[in-house]
């Protein structure tokens, strides 16, 4: 790999053939006016090869432009002198999300495979006039003296049907797929198949997030993903978030639509990823489920009107196994839904899946786990006790409620850097394409980056007095322009209001006040917590320093802190391949002590407190530097 | 009651205000000609009234017709000298089959009520923002700690939908339906309702015959029986027997035909019991359905295809707790169907639970248990030891391959006496109706009284020598004319030719070779039966003396016969207002040695001494005489 020296800051950094010098330069720290996003269009990030060989475009005085720049050998690039670094705040946390990632990963695959559903083969004895019992006792017989003796086996009415061929067409060898029961001496038997096929055995662990939807296709005979697929959540069509879809759904057939909605997605994704695999859909036994609990209302079809109000009553929060085809998937028969356990209205299965599949209920360390998302839920605790709470921060770190804000797609802002004396952007898009809205974690590096240069203040107000066009009164008041309308897609400006601040410094400040009000309710402070899980997709680009300098993750050594992904996806594939782990989750969504912060006055408080950049006491943020 | 006396042989009876002389006479064992059936038209049953007072249809000579006359005080009623009595053949059990129903019926009711789905309340206490739980946990909760202490609970994923209402509209008093479990310690919570509804809890007991189909609807609180109804079984349209049914579930939609069109027809008596009831079906929380094997094979839309060949294997013989509405009946979704086990491929749950019902099982009396329905099964044994066959006796007694066959409806020829010295017969007919054919008892009546007539031998020929134009060649051999055309509904003579009585002996002969070879199996014979039950809604009209007569019945005292009735239903009601039944069925059917007779070298010995009216060794008929 080339090595790239930036002067005159003499930063390094290795790069991968296809990298350009303007991302390069991001995540060495260096500073590059770009106000296209790496278009290719602004002609701002000029740089100049001192040494070593490039392939770029070249610019008239001899410059090449570092966005479409790539190296050929080591180089020494000479950044020109209004750009400048700050090395500080740009430095993201990469190494210690890698490491977190495989040691998640590692954990989960340490566990023995133990689904919930297992295939087993059984041989009978073909029926002669003397011994001509029926084939289902034949096959009870069979099991009951070997695999199941001891065992109560239900029966699903439905493999009836094709029981006689099932027993015949392989000379009466055959595969029986065997699900536990709820008690432990019981079991069911819910699919025979001709022949040996436990080779053939699939299990679906589907995300159903508001806005997004997972699903990988697990081999439960080896435990590997054999392919995965997401797309957006086509409910979004009717509310953008659980109150606009829960409002839709009181009307009408809403409920209905909504369910619709989401099994038709569900089903297609299914539908990509046997295709993707070469696989059958025929060999599926079980989907493993985890969605927060509206979205576990809306996919069973529950009534959510006693979620919205207080006391926000869920219809149920341990749901029993559903056949999924009683709930309109386009599967067999045979196949269950396995659903993550909800702990209250707003603390879903998708939160209770994250624990179990980080690990924090597993482990001593105290552990503040924390799912940025529309709502913002946060679990404290450890192997012995939890304590969990929804933080209502809204949807502002997902760009909902910001004027120019979009959804982590080709053209959104990522990353921004300000630089410090000239206020210039350096901004960087996902694709490398034109702009044409600001993502979550570009929003974090814009108000963190507006901040650090001192473009606005604590209370995220700006300053009126600095010499530069960037700032400037719009039509709904004070603004920062971050792309200018030629450099974007749509031809207008994009620009950060303090509207927009206003919105995100009450997030922040939601998610904050709720980590100290858990901290406060068992006696602690920030300064005890051993470890932070930050889960959900937001969390694999966040920038941990800037996260801290806007006060929205705690100011303690960075070495504690872990990306750990989608852990809602990541728990339901353990529920999948681990029965143990759906009790697990059980256990875990009962022990989890839920608190309602909106009626807290301990969280007013510190809500209060937290409407500050980085805080209203620096003393909590001491690595801060409050400009 | 008046009092009717007959001359000249001075039979007494008591008669009801609306029964006919001709009745009466029958009832008294006295012989009237009559070859319409009571219907008026062919003034053959001309009696005198010697003393009292009549209502009737006066003839020119000053005779009544008996079958238009009843009594208006005490009689002294002259019967021409053509006609002279026969007492002993036309005594019927009537005595003996009311008593064995009291019985059965008390036996029935001694049974403490306790249904497979119980309904009880509980009253939850209301949530608040300190106790928010789900509606689920928090009704699982009070269970738990309240009647279902210890229990694991299963819940129908179903109840959900309409749980938030359910608790709410009646102020968080409920009633909830929990079924047992198949292991002891688990149970289901499979309907959720609000307030109290412990009194308004049905069931429904089915018995599926080939032919016909009945429903009685139970009230599960107090046990009784609210209203009954029954049809024809509609698949009869398809093929009259099970084995041509099964031919045409081969082909095609075949099957799916057959089970649709039995669903549809319970579901409309279903409709009819509770509309009759002024019930709600919504009360219903289980069927109890017996039915043969094959029946039940169609029922669950099961592949007969290997019932029919040896070595004759079901699908299955014990059948798991079906939800109703999956396999199509327009019940709510929480019903659940229970169905008697079968034992083998033509010993099915309507033997079981007949077996049941009459508590054979339970006493330790050596009983046979006998149906003579298309099939003809048997079972031998007490509480200790069953063995059970089928004797492919054919339909002939249900009017099956008998050229002027019918079922027992309205024209159908029911009872027969013939004169022994004119041969000259006197026919009754269901609802005193001009004759359209001859139906089971009717056949039996004929036989038993041909044979006592000596109008036919031993072997079943029509002696050829005998002074009566009834007996005569017809187009296909010798016959006797029952009813002339101008008497008929049809407009054609009735008649019973050799061929039908050649049916008639196999099919007797099957049965009787069955008895003996079951008896034979186990080293005993004919005389050390202490009970025959007889059931199937023939057995209530079965003439006791002439089933004898013919050697359908063995030749034991009378008081050991009891007539047993719809003992199927009868099991399907004790079945569904007691669960320990359900697992009694399963003992029993585990418990039954089944013989299949088609391949047992000693049944077809026994077989063909059978082919001789009553039998080739008359010693086992000492009470019959051959003239």
């Amino acid at each position: 790999m080339p090595r790239v020296t930036f002067i005159p800051s003499n930063a390094q950094i290795d790069v991968a053939p296809d990298e350009n010098l303007l991302r390069a330069a991001m995540r060495a720290g260096v500073h590059i006016n770009a106000s296209c996003g790496g278009a290719g269009v602004c002609n701002k990030c000029k740089i100049f090869v001192e040494e070593g060989e490039v392939h770029g475009e070249r610019l008239p005085d001899g410059g090449y432009k570092a966005c479409t720049t790539v190296a050929l050998s080591d180089l020494l690039i000479r950044v020109p002198v209004e750009s400048e670094m700050d090395r500080k705040a740009l430095v993201r946390a990469e190494g210690v999300k890698a490491a977190s990632w495989i040691q998640a990963q590692a954990e989960m695959l340490e566990r023995p495979l133990d689904p919930v559903i297992k295939k087993t083969t059984v041989t009978l004895p073909e029926p002669t006039l003397e011994d001509s019992v029926s084939d289902l006792e034949r096959l009870q017989r069979e099991l009951g003296q070997g695999k199941l003796q001891g065992v109560t086996l239900e029966v699903d009415n439905q493999i009836l049907r094709n029981l006689p061929e099932a027993l015949r067409s392989e000379r009466w060898l055959t595969t029986v797929s065997i699900m536990e029961g709820k008690h432990p001496d019981t079991k069911r038997l819910i699919q025979v198949q001709p022949g040996n096929t436990t080779r053939f055995h699939l299990a679906g662990a589907i995300d159903i997030g508001t806005t997004t939807v997972s699903v990988q296709l697990l081999d439960l005979a080896s435990g590997e993903i054999l392919a995965e697929s997401s797309d957006y959540n086509p409910q979004v069509s009717y509310g953008e978030d659980v109150i606009s879809r829960m409002e839709f759904a009181r009307k009408g057939d809403g409920l209905k639509i909504l369910q619709e909605k989401i099994v038709e997605c569900l089903d297609r994704l299914i539908d990509e990823v046997c295709s993707e695999s070469n696989t059958e859909k025929g060999d599926l036994s079980l989907l493993s489920v985890a969605a927060n609990t509206v979205m576990t209302h809306f996919l069973l079809g529950l009534d959510p009107r006693y979620l919205r109000a207080a006391p926000y009553v869920p219809v149920a929060t341990q749901f029993p196994p559903v056949r999924a085809s009683e709930i309109g998937f386009n599967v067999p028969d045979h196949v269950r839904i396995f659903l993550a356990p909800c702990v209250a209205s707003y603390v879903g299965g998708d939160i209770v899946a994250g624990v179990v599949g980080s690990g924090l209920n597993r482990q001593p360390e105290l552990t503040l786990f924390i799912d940025i998302g529309t709502n913002g839920e946060i679990v404290l605790g450890n192997q012995d006790w939890m304590a969990c709470a929804a933080c209502s921060a809204g949807p502002a770190f997902e760009g909902g409620g910001i004027e120019h804000g979009m959804r982590a797609t080709t053209g959104a802002v990522e990353v921004v850097h300000i630089h410090p004396a000239t206020f210039e952007p350096m901004v960087l898009t996902i694709g490398g394409k034109k702009a044409k809205g600001i993502c979550g974690s570009g929003i974090i590096s814009l108000l963190a980056g507006l901040f650090t240069a001192g473009v606005i203040d604590q209370q995220g107000k700006f300053r009126h007095d600095l010499d530069t066009p960037r700032v400037r009164e719009g039509r709904s008041g004070w603004e920062y322009v971050v792309v200018e309308a030629e450099a974007t897609q749509t031809g207008k400006d994009i620009v950060f209001t303090e509207a927009d601040i206003e919105n995100l410094i009450r997030a922040k400040g939601a998610m904050f006040a709720g980590y100290l009000t858990l901290l406060e309710s068992v006696g602690m402070s920030i300064e005890d917590l051993e470890r932070v899980v930050l889960a959900g997709n937001f969390g694999s680009y966040l920038d941990l320093e800037q996260a801290v300098t806007i006060g929205l993750l705690p100011d303690i050594p960075r070495d504690r802190f872990f990306f750990a992904g989608n852990t809602s996806l990541m728990g339901a594939r353990a529920a999948a391949l681990s029965w143990p782990v759906i009790n697990e989750e059980g256990e875990v969504a009962k022990m989890m002590t839920h608190f309602d912060l909106s009626n807290n006055p301990s969280f007013m408080d510190h809500y209060v407190s937290c409407l500050f950049l980085p805080h209203t006491d620096t003393s909590l943020f001491p690595s801060v530097k409050v400009k």
